[in-house]
């Protein structure tokens, strides 16, 4: 019998993007698994791809609909891509919640927010401790990140033992938390690790990764040189980097004063889970409106040009009192994540209008990265000796490249990305089924999926317009006819407006047509959705989107 | 009366962003210049901002209302930031086009698109060779960049030599078209250079610039290690690295095939314009199919992830009847434009898929810039020596640092963005006036300003949806009441639709109002779109954009 159990491996979000990780591990006979998932991230909306849209999160109805066999969810780390989902997505999971104290502390928060048990989240000490979920044994692993308490997964299971990298680097000194253990990982790996599963999203970056402990210098030194006002901005979790910016403020002899509530709320969250000792003294907004300029830093949230966040309202004007000027510095402790080019340029343009001396990751003195570089991912391999290598968290290009990467050291690899389920049980990976996999979207207040063609059409209606035309028949008379342009330029060339011009088009085409086209509703409507397009089309080059509604009198 | 004379410089645009270039440079006493206008560009509109939209050009009113004071357009390369709009703006300008006869055919292709009158557009040699236009005389100055017969422009003018750089760089071997002369650049500078107008974009590179010519070598290795098809992309216009792809193609003993229009059309211009000689030969599609695929390079155009072009296409599967598949090798020989990493990234993922090595800008191996560093604007401004530089065609940052980098060696500048008119009369530049300037959109066969609230409405459209009211109304009784709602969520939680919830709130909301509402329309329209609006919110979390034809029967 148990020759039939196996050990199987489900990327549901995060094996096909940076962002939305969720992975799923089975074992046990085919349809009898018992499952832990690992992570419930989100990943964010664009105008480009899901306008109007909230959040997006990975498409869990494959757990769910086995969510009587999920035996625990694992939480890595506190970053959004791995724990955002959790409060909007718990609901059809249901099973217990296991994180260190300050990951925990963070996805309370989140079980909170969606109004969510939040007993279910439960404590867990790092590795050798163990939690005990169905047939699987898991044990968290520190390891550097850019954020406390980030974990990798050891989780034995009848058939091996797995370790799930989480998000990670190689920092022997990352300010706050726990530095990468090569001792501790040699310990790991000693009775043999069969399959490591792990972190892709650097294996471009071809040199070795810096330590997070390489840039307090270089920033004391910034703020030091600087003589208007101080703002720094960075992301609000990586709490060893408002360290080090705060201790620069100070050692610069400026009082520092943190703007942004979701900075305050990590801050705190670090000290609830006693991650945070020696965050120097601050000053609150009214105190900091007293200080001189060049005696003040200001750290402030949105580093990737977030539209509502204090670096946009900055770079618009005004943010709670504060007005920049020429002199001032304005600091950019962050690297722009791909997408957010054109969000970030915006409001550095901005501020160079203001005469603000922008310090961006143009250089690389102020900002290291949070993940293993391709040199780091090989050390990682390399320690862990695993009988395979799975790639995860990363598009496919990363997946690809550091699956190959591994096979050139002489490691078994598969790349397997979101919906493909892979079977670890024997020595070599092998890809056994594809499961549907997909997105939600949240809208408004409402979980939507992806290929549910709400944003499609909202999509459309940006690009083409939109003409709504209201029609009212009595048998084969036509009695009014109003049409209402909308996202449509007038058209140059018009005396009359475009609306008018369509009105009296309909209208013709209307009272030229048959009384059997005027008696049904479809051809009426086919009529005027031809007669609407071919105007608008010769007016001005455009093809709506139409909306035709016919009311008939009786 | 004639030092009433004076010298303006007015950017309305490229002084801004990159992109969309157009300068004007004035003489004369106030309200009497003669002006000449120095390129006309486009940009390009993306999902975030202009969705919908063809075509960006800076807002030519300011000379277009003074046209008939223009005495000449001089184009100084054929890129599309600096020669895309002549042909849809020239109506409105009405003046002799000078170019160099690459740029000029270029020029005439556009002219020709928009039924413009070819004569109007006039080859002329370069320096020494001059062109007489009011009080300008104006030279063009060849400069390296990656496109042939790319040049500043020497303006000499009553109140000294301006020296307009054009987009360059400092390469001594272009490989195709001239090099950059500093001979050349010092002879032009000899008598004294009162301004200079100076190219900007690579600001922020730190390092010197690297020849074109520094590429075939790693090209052709790259081409000669490859086992599979090879597939390589790169602008159209940069004919050099064309020839430099196909040259490598050839090496390796492949045969090359250009696929793609726009190659296909610069390569012919090339060669009627007298700057390309000895391409290497090609196959045609016909025979490229007949070739075995280790044999055949592809050079393709699409660098930029543009949707409908040959990259894309074999991204998505196939193009011309060729499929992508395990090793074979894809050469991006182009760096990303900042706003397009999402478009190209899904590119190199798709191809990831089909087992394709993606080769990309992560290396600088294939690629160089067509723009000046930091170190080499140094040098332009050492060569030059001029009396003042005002930076163009950047983002604000960019200009801010490149004037701030003239200050920094003792040369006086200003920021002059887009719509700012700038004295250059006497030794130092000084700020007159500010113009209202702006963009026009190409929507469709239209031509709307990015003020008007066209694309503002579609956005909204995009971000809230919409619904979609007819009602009918008889005095104060409700006929009939319809509801279509556009881009929105169903409500996940109804029975029935959003429409139905909506038809049926909308109908009682009409039904318990008052007789006076009924009969005004504004309020009827008030009450309609409160309650929408509210409903909405409660079922679904939105509030959309509301359409409400109130349709009166008499």
């Amino acid at each position: 019998m148990s020759s039939n159990n196996r050990l199987i491996f489900l990327p549901l979000g995060g094996a096909g993007e940076i962002g939305m990780n969720m992975y799923l591990y089975g074992y046990g006979p085919r349809n009898k698994e018992r499952f832990i998932l690992v992570d419930a991230g989100v990943t964010f909306p664009d105008m480009e791809s899901t306008p109007g849209v909230d959040l997006i999160f990975a498409d869990p109805s494959y757990i769910a609909d086995r969510a009587d066999r999920l035996d625990g969810i694992f939480i890595t780390h506190a970053h959004e891509d791995h724990v955002g989902a959790i409060g909007h997505l718990y609901g059809l999971l249901n099973a217990p919640v296991y994180a260190r104290r300050f990951t925990a502390t963070v996805t309370r928060a989140k079980m909170e927010d969606q109004g969510r048990d939040l007993d279910q989240v439960i404590d867990v000490a790092a590795w050798p401790d163990k939690v005990k979920a169905g047939p699987f044994e898991v044990s968290f692993m520190p390891v550097a990140h850019s954020i406390p308490e980030a974990s990798g997964l050891v989780i034995d299971t009848p058939a091996g033992r797995i370790v799930h990298s989480g998000d990670f680097k190689l920092d022997a000194d990352p300010i706050i938390g726990e530095p990468f253990d090569p001792v501790l990982m040699r310990e790991i790996a000693r009775g043999g690790v069969h399959a490591l599963i792990c972190d892709s999203t650097n294996v471009f970056s071809q040199k070795p990764g810096r330590s997070e402990s390489s840039l307090p210098e270089a920033i004391t030194e910034l703020v030091k040189d600087s003589t208007g006002l101080v703002v720094a901005t960075t992301f609000a979790s990586n709490i060893a980097r408002l360290k080090t910016l705060a201790d620069a403020g100070i050692a610069a002899g400026r009082s520092v004063c943190v703007l942004g509530r979701a900075m305050q709320n990590m801050l705190r969250y670090g000290e609830m889970a006693g991650v945070l000792h020696d965050f120097p003294p601050t000053v609150d907004l009214d105190d900091a409106h007293d200080i001189p300029r060049d005696r003040l830093m200001l750290l402030v949230t949105g580093s990737q040009g977030e539209r509502r966040a204090a670096s946009a309202q900055l770079a618009n004007g005004k943010y709670l009192g504060f007005t920049l000027r020429e002199g001032d510095t304005f600091l950019f402790s962050s690297k722009t994540i791909p997408g957010n080019e054109t969000s970030v340029g915006r409001i550095i343009n901005s501020l160079s209008e203001q005469g603000v001396d922008v310090i961006d990751d143009h250089s690389d003195k102020y900002h290291v990265s949070g993940h293993a570089n391709r040199p780091d991912l090989e050390t990682m391999h390399k320690l862990m000796a695993p009988k395979m290598m799975i790639p995860m968290h990363g598009e496919h290009r990363h997946l690809r490249a550091h699956s190959l990467l591994a096979r050139s050291n002489g490691i078994a690899s598969e790349i397997v990305p979101n919906g493909t389920m892979v079977d670890l049980t024997d020595d070599l990976p092998q890809i056994i089924d594809h499961i549907e996999t997909g997105r939600l979207y949240l809208d408004g207040s409402v979980k939507i999926g992806a290929m549910d063609g709400v944003v499609r059409e909202r999509l459309r209606m940006a690009i083409r317009g939109v003409v709504a035309v209201s029609l009212v028949l009595e048998g084969k008379d036509v009695v009014g006819v109003w049409v209402e342009p909308m996202g449509l330029p007038e058209g140059g060339l018009l005396d009359a407006g475009l609306a008018d011009v369509l009105e009296a088009e309909v209208e013709r085409a209307l009272n030229g047509t048959t009384a059997k086209v005027l008696k049904n509703d479809d051809a009426c409507e086919e009529l005027v959705h031809r007669t609407v397009t071919k105007y608008c089309n010769d007016l001005v080059g455009k093809k709506p989107i139409t909306q035709i509604m016919i009311n008939r009198l009786v």
